[in-house]
């Protein structure tokens, strides 16, 4: 029997413990920087294996590590455990127990699949040429995140390598989705406030109309992606509110615009920055006001390594629970583990989590989301994977 | 001396009286078509000066009715008597007793002017030649008005000529104001709905962006004032409200836009508002959306008649309590007055009643808004001599 | 008889004379800044009727200075005298004599009316309280104008009021037109250069797009009108050229923008002139490029002096080659004769110079404008007349 | 010796001959579809090596054929060799005979590289195994280009792959650059015609200004980039002529816009296309006027076969005169090489032609446009070795 049968062995024999572990969890959610009994359930469930454990990593995180009997590299997997303000409207028996809360983007399957996993790599312990270190991640729903902090606190010391896998509804079950370097963009956000000098809606020559200044801002915004980003990068700017709450009868004294920016390149996004705040700036006082230009930025890219998406193509095309493997093209959603990427070589994909059986998938965030529970297999058995082939373990077949 | 004389003399000898009814009304404010005791008010005096009166005009409309020994011309002058939701700011003994309604335009110093004025030429009666009309309007300040149903309601069956003013805070006392035709504008107000198609704001392909068909729609109605109306008409169009509250990652679905309509001309009123829909509608549909245009009409533009605008004119200068006669340009702002000379001849100006120690005067709607109470003179001595005028009764002095 | 009717009939029957002299003009038109011919006649005509006459007045002006025998005041009259680059195509015996130049404005019988005028009221000297001024001027349609060199040159030195007409081919032969105060419009040009910086059209982010940029600066401009100038005043702003002249698949190095601006008041020009400005560089700037913006004015607003104009329209309703008087709006059209009542008192007014047969009347600057020549007896009796009025010589008829 | 090294020695030895040629037609160059001597030239030098000849495929594009001794597949290699209408600025002795017309692409280049590759191929026939097909295209410059009517006339019959490559002044000689799929943008035009109704500046209600309307439609154009196509996807649309000549007091009755659009993307193409009509027909009508949208397709994305990249990207790397290989973005040019592999698999890639001593490399179409000619043997080279790849013919070295 190769290492990657008794892995998935392993890990198939424990799927119920994964399930209980996740359903546990789904019922007793918590929210980004408010997470207490979670991290302490998962060093509770490290401790029992004897690995070495350190809690309140950077906050609330938690990081374990198992020695290998051998020396070898120091592969790190991530998982991270937060919810979501979510009311949770399924109709199962492992319905969230806290109104208003939820885990509605599939942390708490993370969370399980790596813990098992855990549990797995540890009954091979003596073969691993290595350490495994599992960082369990609060706050990534929340920016700052709580990515930036755990590594901060030290969490990528010695590591040589870092994977990590989001579950992904909307694709089947069985399924390895990987990106060979832009995997999820950068998400920013900014606020705009217009200054003009309000009046009666009978006199606008006294006055410095901010909703037309703030739809003329809007108008020039737009303009930035189509004729000043390179045709070949990818950008978007979007203006979500625009809120001008007036009588009728008055000319607006102020405008505020919100909205959200979506890059891949660094470049691209320090340019939009900067093109932005000029056009906003540009506009107002070309037509007799001024305004303020905020920019938040938000996670950064998640960039993958080439080369570690190609391991990540290449162990999904010979693990025993991956049905297909396919190549997608980056995502405009935003994602913490962009940090650790930024930081140490490695990779992140997607594990496709929708049962085949169902005719309408929920995506994430929304109040009925749900997964199948198999793809906890797949990815244990990805980064199980992984593990072993950094290690140099994996047997040919 | 002159019927002029006799006139003044007894409105100034009846001074006392007009402020008592004016403080009495101030105290004692009622909302646009909630108006009770106001009305019987206006109905009892008149009864008790043995005028024909009918109540319930229209509504809530008073018309009481002085008819002169000889036969001759019916003169109609009007008053309104409605007050507005403004909470009385000023630190006078004859504050409004009713918390957030208040007196705020001068509709009570209208309606005491012309009750005394009543009083006065009930006293020349014999010397009469004709009958006047004083129309006790409620209900001015909110459209659709109490003009338009108390015309309905016949109030100006037989009449030959009609009269208005309205007290003007921001003018000195003692002074009267006439346009020869464009008093005042017609002020219309209209709505949008902007109906996009929602969504992530990272894709915005798959969406159509009601912020961004918002703006292009604000900015288009803004060529029309510049491009399609006469540059020797007036008009102007003002969004007020631009209201698309989204959060900031998401691509608005819709947005609401609303803002008033000035014009003086009907015909270019007619042609802004075809132009609007045209382009709201157009706009939209471009960018592959759909939009509503509702375009609600308010009172139309006060117009008028040039010799009646030239009888105040020649009037006002020579009429004893009137100290300066001064040309104004038309005034942006509404008033249902339009609609009586929509019907019959006549004309409206305006009566300062700004006193000249006053460093600030608040203007028409503030909190604080009052009046140097002398101008209910100036006012019941204009509209008096108008009627002496038409009666052929100014005697050369 | 009174002397109204003595000028009236003197006017009549030198009608022949009038059409001769308009007929000689009419087929020897000098353009603007090239008149020889047409000043000598002139002169010539006063030095025969013994006025004193000075020629090359601002350059090819000539005053003439009728003394009536008893003092009063000083009236000067003004008449054009230069034609235009058009070339005639009407089929009349009096047709042009020179290829492309044209007698196409009327100016050659403004000059054979007040030529007769002049015979007329020597004729009449000895009853003459006061001197008349004729201002024969040079080069009205090719701004900078002959107007503004001609005062320079002392033309109004003593002056107390000066009046002027133009024949006007739209309206009926025996009308005179007024306005109290803005007959024609000051009508100013700009030119907008946009640096930009041009390119391939498949690489937009390495450029600045001047067409776009262009595109924006004109959308901007007009928004002035609309919020930025008064809605009772009057104004106009238009592009009537857009030059980027490029390959299809060329982004634009520079665009050049030209065109016109209408106002009345001078405030208003220069708001709109300084927002001209601001708009064009702000916008161009907000975009990445630069714009030079130049402002070449024209010839201020003909605003009348209200006295004057009341002077015109009395004069005009009782004198007998009047057949209508009526009010016009302001002209958005331009003429040089505002400077002249910049310095001194006055009015103009228009003729009508319409047949009553003519089912079409060419407009001012066709190659097929011709006038009912019975418009020059109107205009010069309206204007002797006005003489008349101003030295207290119309006897009451 | 290997295969590959017998080739790359033939290749070697015949570079005079190579130069001679490139010479001789960049001396007499001939323009797109007047092409007449050069295709002489080619027939004849292929007769000559005994190949199959056919001319005047297609219009004037020249086939040969060359049979392998033993059956194998059949690979088409594609030069094209027309010229340009640029006048030849550079001061070489093999200078451009012809005034006007120029090699200002490399076309002539390509031209003899094939052919003393077909020279080389010839001498190895007897070890191929398979046929080689020499497409000498005329016609790459101007669309509807030569391709497509070749094709049409059977060029590709029995063709199982395609190679062809493109000399590139800008990357030094010896370089190779590949791309996996979008080699090379489809290259579009469009034609706008703006129909307004135009008049007197003064009088804008009375006109639709077509200059202001071409303005928004510009705008309109450009949110099609940033809104509506997939931010995933590259588009460009770039306006390049706004033409609206009028004079400065004139409102324009119609405006013309030209420009480009590239994309790579079939579907993003038509959506573009699509959109573009809409907003340009939508925005001239919200404003009141008409406009026409022509739409020109011009050459196809160039779209290789990711195989065949791939297989480009090996030979390359294994290839004698090829110093480095490179992966490049897509270009935004265009090509009708994309005819080809939209009918057969096979890939398109750049030969670096720029000589390390030069300090400027004059961009393709420039007057100075010249190349180091050693890229003729890499470029032969390579397309040898893919055919000696595709044969099963490159010893392991």
């Amino acid at each position: 029997m190769t290492n990657q049968e008794t892995l998935h062995d392993f890990i198939q024999q424990h799927f119920d413990e994964m399930v209980d572990i996740r359903r546990y969890l789904h019922q007793h959610p918590e929210l980004s920087f408010e997470e207490e009994h979670t991290p302490a359930f998962i060093a509770d469930y490290h401790e029992k294996l004897g690995h070495s454990v350190q809690s309140g990593v950077g906050g609330r995180g938690v990081v374990a590590i198992l020695k290998g009997k051998q020396p070898g590299p120091r592969i790190a997997l991530r998982a991270d455990f937060d919810a979501l303000p979510i009311h949770d409207e399924k109709d199962v028996p492992y319905r969230s127990k806290v109104d208003g809360k939820m885990h509605a983007c599939g942390h708490d399957a993370h969370t399980a699949s790596l813990l098992v996993l855990a549990k797995a790599l540890n009954a091979m312990k003596d073969q691993l040429k290595g350490d495994v270190v599992f960082l369990h991640q609060f706050a990534e729903e929340v920016a700052p995140g709580g990515a930036k902090p755990m590594i901060e606190a030290g969490c990528l010391e010695g590591v040589d390598v870092v994977y990590g896998t989001h579950l992904w509804s909307t694709s089947e079950v069985g399924t390895v989705e990987y990106q060979e370097q832009a995997a999820m963009a950068a998400a920013d956000r900014f606020k705009i406030k217009v200054q003009g000098n309000g009046g009666h809606g009978a006199h606008p020559h006294t006055t410095r109309d901010a909703v037309l200044i703030g739809a003329k801002i809007t108008d020039a915004l737009h303009h930035i992606v189509s004729r000043t980003v390179d045709p070949m990068a990818s950008a978007v700017i979007s203006v979500g509110r625009f809120e001008a709450i007036n009588a009728f009868n008055v000319i607006a004294d102020s405008a505020e615009l919100e909205g959200t920016v979506r890059t891949f390149d660094p470049e691209i996004q320090q340019l939009v920055r900067t093109e932005m705040e000029r056009v906003t700036t540009g506009i107002a006082e070309t037509y007799g006001a001024s305004a303020t230009f905020e920019y938040i930025p938000g996670y950064p890219a998640v960039i993958n390594h080439p080369e570690h998406a190609e391991i990540v193509r290449k162990v999904a095309a010979s693990t025993k629970s991956v049905k297909a493997v396919s190549h997608v093209p980056p995502q405009m959603a935003g994602e913490d583990f962009g940090y650790y990427i930024q930081e140490k070589p490695g990779a992140f994909f997607f594990t496709g989590a929708r049962h085949p059986d169902w005719s309408v998938a929920y995506p994430h965030h929304h109040p009925k989301f749900d997964i199948d529970e198999r793809a906890m297999i797949t990815s244990a058995d990805m980064l199980g994977n992984l593990v072993l082939e950094t290690m140099g373990l994996r047997d040919p077949s």
